[in-house]
């Protein structure tokens, strides 16, 4: 049966829930009835077990080593997704502080966010991609954040757009800088200690739904008042090693192994980001290389190392493409509904394997299809 | 190593998160690579797929048709446990309206919602249990919930001291009732349009810790203003089927493994009733029968069919009793931090034979320890 299992997965290129390296599946499966020690699956066992908090423990101390998380920061596993950070950030940054908060907008994610921002205090876009349809980021020296903004809030990488920063917006040292990383997390280096708070859904590169990943600097936490739901209060989760409330136990542990399988399997972030150059350059050659019959929705500066986003010619053309790749075992290529077009991902767990198809895939097609 | 696996499985009485039917950990465990017919992991495929939304929306009709949750209700799934429940129901109900929220505390989990509901407006405790330490519940007539409040909220079952209303407490027809039914969920058979809201985080009787499932009257979701943080807001989650973000898949799946497994292998909500009241009175039985080794915290008439609370004459054979137990695979049994003494959670998915190995172990305990 596993045989089976295993010809019949396809190379899937969703844009989260996304692709799991296999070996961290096949781990799961194996330890899925008895966790080794427990005497029962990971998911049947207390949060405040040693067994499950050594796991918290593990996946903690993992996650630092690859970040090189400095120790004024603290890292907590929480629940809500993005879409909950879109409003604890300004809950506990913005409400009440009689500050103006700074957005970059440069795609569907932040525009969500600033969206819930402005329900907590004042916000201003010093960025805002509209005009152009969200296919650039805002040149460096364009970006003059006030000293006295409450923050500066941008997102790494828009997922649907496909742009991604390739460094940290200048930012003045009186203002924390917070970064939504949800879709570019643990896929490249960053020096942690220019960010205030940076946050991540794990469904992209750090494992299943469920679990969002925060890092977040020390001082930062007492900003949250009281009166806050005692959920969106930072301080709250940091003073109880984020077992204020019993945490998603199996979404922790899975990133847990996906840390590991990214310390030990591939060799660290270092050797990923490598890796990840390599994959999107193969499908942003393919395109390059295609006289124009694909055509990229990214500016060439900002084209994303982890959403590969691009239109054919036509509506059927297109159509077409998504149905004789599903046949290859190339899954999932369909752009996301507000725009359209093709949307290849291709984050950590995509082997080199399934992008060296798409490309071979993509060149032939256009052959076929000019 | 499966046949090992299932021989190193103890019976596992934690209050949380906490035994799962093992006919469904090996149907996880056997679609863990590849989930039937999308080539991957249920953990891998989007949110949006029409794998996964089938997924969804059958984990949703199965618990409608095991609750027989009437038309007028919606059905959620959420994140953030009965925590971010303890803030939400007064973030949606309370908040602005210029009425006041009846509480019924009648042990930690409801102490913790009514301080979660201070921060939102007006609230009475119509019954604190503190002076005889949570162990017994307001006797029916003694309830007198005004006609305009906002709500009335209780706490169905007390993990912590193990106590159970038997039956709803009288409500006025004018006031929603709302009840955290996070620890018997599923056990028995309810009246859903008693309730405004029950809720209920599924990491005793329906799931592995990560999703929370409400069960709302349509009427309650225009409650919430438009200035709440989006993801408080049961509106949103309701007009997007609880796809206004990422769901969490996998315990979402996992939540309707469960579900069928209650319909079809234990045979619905009023056969686990049965089984419920037998495991139960197996144990109190024991304590009954123990000469006062044994002392049941709970009061007779309110002792929880989910988590039997007891104390030893003394720490020492507290401890004994214990490490006793969990030598001949009985584990979990101590009690919660805040109240000391054995606690044995015996949720839906504890097996008969589990609970009949407790009850001849504290039988045989006290015979030799008395």
């Amino acid at each position: 049966m596993n045989a089976r299992a295993l010809e019949q997965r396809v190379f899937n290129f969703s844009a989260g829930p996304a692709t799991i390296p296999l070996s961290v599946l096949e781990e799961v499966r194996d330890e899925l009835l008895c966790y080794p020690g427990a005497g029962a699956s990971v998911m049947e066992i207390s949060h405040r077990s040693q067994v499950f908090t050594e796991i918290a423990a593990d996946a903690e101390s993992t996650l630092r080593e690859l970040l090189a998380v400095p120790d004024d920061y603290s890292v907590l596993f929480l629940q809500g997704g993005s879409a909950l950070q879109f409003s604890m950030v300004p809950a506990n940054l913005l409400r009440g502080s009689g500050k103006v908060a700074d957005y970059l907008v440069t795609g569907s994610w932040s525009k969500k966010a600033i969206a819930e921002a402005r329900k907590e205090g004042d916000v201003i876009s010093t960025f805002d991609g509209k005009a152009d349809n969200y296919c650039s980021l805002p040149p460096r020296e364009s970006l003059m954040t006030s000293e006295d903004a409450a923050y500066l809030y941008y997102c790494s990488n828009e997922t649907i757009q496909g742009v991604q920063f390739n460094s940290e917006p200048d930012c003045p040292d009186s203002v924390p800088l917070v970064c939504d990383a949800s879709s570019d997390f643990l896929s490249r280096r960053l020096d942690i200690a220019k960010y205030g708070i940076l946050y991540a859904c794990a469904q992209k590169n750090a494992g299943p739904a469920g679990v969002t990943v925060v890092v977040i600097r020390k001082d930062l936490l007492e900003r949250g008042d009281t009166s806050l739901p005692g959920y969106l209060n930072y301080q709250n989760h940091a003073q109880a090693d984020s077992m204020w409330n019993t945490p998603p136990t199996f979404a922790v542990y899975m990133l847990g192994k996906i840390a590991h399988w990214l310390k030990e399997q591939v060799g660290g972030l270092q050797e990923i980001e490598i890796v990840n150059e390599r994959k999107s350059s193969l499908l942003y050659n393919a395109i390059d290389g295609s006289d124009g019959f694909y055509c990229g929705h990214a500016a060439a500066d900002c084209r994303s190392k982890m959403n590969v986003t691009f239109n054919l010619p036509n509506e059927e053309l297109q159509s077409k493409f998504i149905a004789e790749a599903a046949a290859k075992h190339l899954d999932s290529l369909k752009g996301h509904r507000s725009v359209g077009g093709i949307r290849a991902s291709i984050y950590n767990a995509m082997p080199m394997e399934g992008v060296e198809s798409l490309a071979t895939f993509m060149e032939d097609f256009a052959a076929k299809n000019r």
